[in-house]
This record gives structure tokens, sequence and C-alpha cells, in this order.
């Protein structure tokens, strides 16, 4: 088999640079490791940057979120039971949509299987091989069959656990993490949120989350010390620490449910350099984490695949390589300030282990004055709505 | 003797405080522990925020800043060589002025003098006494003559080590601090300063800040390691260093010569809370200590003596004890939003020995997208010039 660009990975990150390939009249084939339940089934992050709705809609699959997606023109800060809010529409005149990112991963599924592209899952066993050349290859095995995939390009979207990272030569590749010492407990419950727009609290317990996926289903975070099990959280006891974190009024106006989904992610920030291997690219989670403080990740992943689409539609439609020349700098640009965003928003609402009294007080500084400047807040605002590229 | 506020220490702080009560009309006696020469030989901060050339106006000895002081519409930034000016007169219609702290003890000192108001220079032995009560006493040691100033309140204007917040009852008070795992080797030399405005700079070597005093008095400084020695810094290894951290521009254009002064400083944070205790006030270095970096110890002295002379004013001639109540909180407000800034600024431009390759990306993702967004450059812009109280 032969195609133009193989795609690794079928998550949003790789779906929609299928699309936008296919828009550019580019022939793509995306591999999946996993089944497409599996891939649908998975609960992650749900707030979509102003760019990366723009993006959906060149994608031609904005159609649902633009009639379900929750339209949100700020967000509240709750710091030890003070709240207030960011206009973000107000401040700098951009917003962002809350839209679960498995439906944005349905949406480009539809579309995709629509037009008849090709996406294989449970592809096993991916090799990628020759990216140093102009002729890359990517073997793999289904149904026990082993096929060989020619193609011109090669895009890992495949996650921080594919394959795609893991066959760049050692040595080639520079990383850089930061592992924080907390998770995130979440619940997800069909009650409706506790508020209109999402509420990111601070309190001396630790950090809390009120978000949601639709006016119906809500999302809730609480930070819990690294090790702690899933099992000693009862629904009852996510629900009191959630209460203790929040301000009066959220408390109040909280209403319970039964958890349909419980779970703890841990808190991360990683980058790898370059995102350029010959003819291999890497993009979204397979570039680069961050803790889901901001909900940058999948917004990241999204401006990476736009811009990659970008540069391999200039190399086929105008004959220039200045775009895959220069992909990985851009990006990495952009991937850096959202690292820091992400760092930076982490830092001042969780409470950390080892943070003195004098940092404490930092981190209310910070709030202070994000609350008493128009320049701070639109700051806060222009990196959550997201930055340009 | 008696008096209406006896303020303790002839700093600028204790002497602007002085000079605006007696604009008032409100009597105050100083008490300095120190010689008149030995105070006005200590060389100290340079730059003025708007804020704080308005006070010293208001005080009457704003002709001489005015006339040889340096305004400065910006600042720049020199990060591993790359330089980027922030224009804080284009941002927000702000500057600084660069006049020497001395020059001001100097103009607030002749003022003084020429007012004949009292102050007591040498006066040993300084205590506090029943300023939980209404009527405080300080006694002090005069040419080895015991005496005791009667007044209605205590200014303790008298520096990190003074006598005053040494005073408060043990448990009354709490502090904050952070020390900095570096200190600021600094050197005065008369030659023209490198660039018309300030510069910044990181490297990987450290950091380093050209200054100056006036057109043709340079002030520079390195960061070294704690526990560096001043006898191991000749001239030559001095401006060897300074030139290796900043851009080639600089270097070459950097003017060298014989150190009129040399010293080490170290770098701390450091906050008092509560800054009242009765009829005991704390203002400038007695309440708090910024690291150098963003300039902003002289100017926090500045404003809280703005304000606490607002409130002694507001109690003599309103009657009204409002803004003695609200003193602490008023400035403490300000204070820890300049603690931020500063603490941010330091974070931000020196090297840590304990920062992490993430970390160090983190310093550079600040200044790229300070660079980039006028929202974050303004926040810098606010910040260099002086919040609002």
């Amino acid at each position: 088999m032969r195609t133009q660009v193989a795609i690794i990975g079928a998550g949003p990150a790789g779906l929609l640079l299928g699309r936008l390939l296919e828009k550019a009249g580019i022939d793509a084939v995306i591999l999946e490791r996993r089944s497409q339940d599996y891939v649908l089934g998975r609960i992650r992050a749900g707030v979509l940057e102003q760019g990366t709705v723009e993006l959906l809609d060149k994608a031609g699959v904005g159609g649902r979120l633009h009639a379900e997606g929750l339209v949100h023109d700020g967000v509240e800060f709750c710091f030890d039971g003070d709240r207030h809010r960011f206009n973000f529409r107000e401040l700098i005149g951009r917003t962002v949509t809350v839209y679960g990112q498995t439906e944005v991963t349905r949406d480009l599924m539809q579309a995709r299987d629509a037009s008849g592209a090709t996406t294989i899952y449970e592809a096993e066993n991916v090799s990628l091989h020759d990216f140093d050349s102009d002729a890359p290859t990517v073997r793999y095995t289904k149904n026990g069959i082993e096929h060989e995939l020619a193609c011109d390009f090669i895009a890992g979207c495949d996650g921080y656990h594919g394959v795609s990272r893991a066959s760049v030569p050692e040595g080639a590749l520079r990383t850089f993490e930061r592992v924080y010492p907390f998770g995130w407990l979440g619940i997800l419950v069909d009650k409706p949120p506790v508020a209109d727009e999402l509420i990111y609290a601070h309190h001396e317990r630790g950090f809390a989350l009120c978000s949601m996926r639709s006016p119906t289903r809500s999302r809730y975070y609480v930070q819990v010390p690294l090790g702690e099990r899933i099992e000693d959280w009862s629904d009852d006891r996510f629900w009191d620490e959630l209460r203790r974190r929040l301000d009066e009024r959220a408390a109040e106006a909280l209403v319970t449910g039964p958890s349909i989904e419980k779970s703890i992610t841990p808190l991360r920030s990683f980058v790898a350099e370059p995102l350029r291997f010959g003819r291999l690219f890497l993009a979204g989670d397979a570039a680069h984490i961050v803790p889901p403080t901001g909900a940058k990740g999948l917004n990241l992943a999204a401006s990476d695949v736009g811009a990659l689409a970008e540069a391999l539609i200039e190399h086929y439609v105008e004959r220039s390589d200045a775009g895959i020349d220069g992909y990985s700098a851009r990006v990495l640009s952009r991937i850096w300030k959202a690292e820091r965003f992400s760092w930076w928003m982490t830092s001042i609402l969780h409470t950390f282990p080892d943070t003195d009294a004098f940092g404490r007080r930092i981190q209310r500084a910070e709030f202070d004055y994000l609350r008493a400047s128009r320049a701070a807040a639109s700051a806060l605002a222009e990196n959550y709505t997201g930055l340009p590229l």
C-alpha cells in the first residue's frame, strides 16, 4: 500500500491532520493501535481555544460543535473562598468553547468514515522505517498479517507512549520534563454544573476545578497527593472534599450525584525537541505534555497539526519545503509559551508540599494582582483563549 | 522633650515622612543612630517610580531631581544575548527616573535642615515604650546623657536591623522570608553608562545589570554565588565577567575604568505583618525587604510613608482614625504585589543552582512571551513604573 502521508494515531490530532490534508487533496492513511470504540471511550479535555474551533471549522467538522458546544466568555478563579471572574470577551474580545474531546473525536471520525479515507484500527506492531530517506515506510500487523505502507512523510500523532517518538534515533532528541507532586482526582456526573463557567479554585487543602461537558454533565476535580488510591475515594468523600475547597455560594449550589467515571491523573510537563527528523514529524502528546490546568493539551495538538498541515500542503501544492523546514521551530515557540502558561496556572493554583509561607503569600499576591490589573488579566485571557501560532 | 510624631531613622523613609508631616503642620522629631555623613555615604538604589517622584514633589524636594534626574521611558532585557526594549511610555504612558538614593536623601536632609525641624543624629540606645497606650515615649542617649521623647505616635523607619520592628512584642508579628542562593557583586565607576537605559541581562553564567547614577557615573552588577569574596574580584575580572553576560553590541560599547566602590549584596525577600501595633507603625525596610531586581526597595518605602503621612494628617486635621486603622492592610496590599514582582523579576533573570533544564526553558519562554505580548509587556511596565497604592 502507498500513501502520501502516513499518520500514526487516530486521536484528535491524527484525525484532524487527516481531515485538513484530505480537504487539500492530499492522501493520508491513519494507523491506530486501538479499536475505534476504545479511542472514543477516552475521556479527556473539554475546553477548546478559539483557534481550535476555527481549525475544526476549516476541517469541516464544526457543525455539531457550534450547535452543542457552550461558548464561555470567561472563567472564575476562587482563591481561599474569594471569587473573581475574568471576562475574556470584555478583556480581549475572545472566548473558549466547552465541547468534550470525545465529541471532537467522534465528529472527526464520522467525517473521515463518510469520506472513505483509510483508517486502520487495531494495527499492531507498528514500526517506522527510513524516515531519514526520501522513501519512508511504516510496517504493521493486522489480523496476524504483516503489511507495509510506503509514504512520503510520517506524522507521529500517537501520544506520549506511542511508537513515533520512540523511533527517533538515540541522541537526536532532547527532552524536558517536570513531574508535579500531586494528581487530579476527577469524577464525571450526570448533573448540571455548579456554575455557568469553569471555576478554578485554590484552597489551602488543595486545588479544585468545577468543569463541565454539557448543561447536564459535569466534571469535577480535586488535587490529591501522589499515590492516593481511587478505592479510598467514595463519591461522598469526593463531594465533601470539593465543597470544602469552594466558596460558600458554590458549595451550596453544587448538585451532587453518583459518579459515572472516577479516575486519578498525574500531572506532568514534558517537551521533546526538535519535532522533525527527516520525513518524520511529531505532533500533539507525542511531542509534549502539559498539566491539565489551563486546558492546553488538545489545543496544542490542534495547533501542531494545523501547522503541519500547512507545511505539507505547501510541499505538495506550492512545491516549497520552507514550511517543512520551519515546522519544528514554529510550533515549539508556541508550545513553550503554552507550557509556561500551564506551569504557571498549575503553580499559582495548587498547594505544593514544600512551599513555605512566603511562597503561599506570593500565590495569593498573584491572584490579588490579576484581580487588580487589566494588563495581567488580559495576559491570562490571551493565554487561556489561545496565543497566536 | 515632646513631639507629635517620633520618627526612628533618618534614611529616605524617615526624612520623607518628616517632610510630608511638616508640610501639613505636624511636628516630628527624627532620631538617627548614625551620623549624618554616614547616612549620606550609603550607596543604594537609583530608580524612582513615577509615584515616588510625585511624592518627592509633594514634599517640595523635587527641584534638583527634575533638573538632574534621568527620565527613562523604558528598560532593556537581554536574554542569552537577545536584546529587547520595553517602552513603558508607549505601553502605558508612564516612566521612571534615575536619581540616586543618596541624592534623594541629601535633598531631604537639606530641606529639613533649612526648616529648622529637629533631627537628632548619633542617638544611641534608642528604645520604644508604651506604644500600646495613648502616651508612647522614646528613650535614647546622646553624648552620654539619657533623654526621653514623649509623643503621640512612633514611626519605625529604621531599616531591617533597626529597633522598631524588634520592639514589637513576641508573637504579635508574623514574618515571611525567602533567601536567594546568590548575591550581586556591584561596582560604581566614573564612566558613562553603556546604554541610555538599564539593561537587565540573563545569561547561563548568571544575571547582570547595567545601571547608572548619572550620565558620567555607572553602576554594574553581576550575580555571584553566595560566599564569594570581594578580594577575589579584581576590576578586570569583573569587567570580563560582565562582558560575557551581555550581547556583543553592549560588550563592545562598555566603557570600563577603575571602580570607586565595590561590594557584594545578598538577595532576600522579607515581609512583616501587620505594620501597626497601637501607636507604633513600621514603614520601609523595617517592614519589608525586596531583592533589588526591579528596584522596588526605596519606592516601597516612599509609598509606605506616603500612606502613613496621609493617615496621620487625617488623624490630626480631620480627627479621623480611619487612615491609621487602615494603614497596615492598605500598604501590605501594595507591598505584596511589589514583593511578587521583585520575586518574579529575580526568578526569570537569575540562574538558580537547582533549576533543571525544563525550568531554564520556562525562563526563556517568559522572555519570549514578554517580547511577543503587549498585555504581558504592559504588566511588566505597570509594575516597574509602580502600581497604584
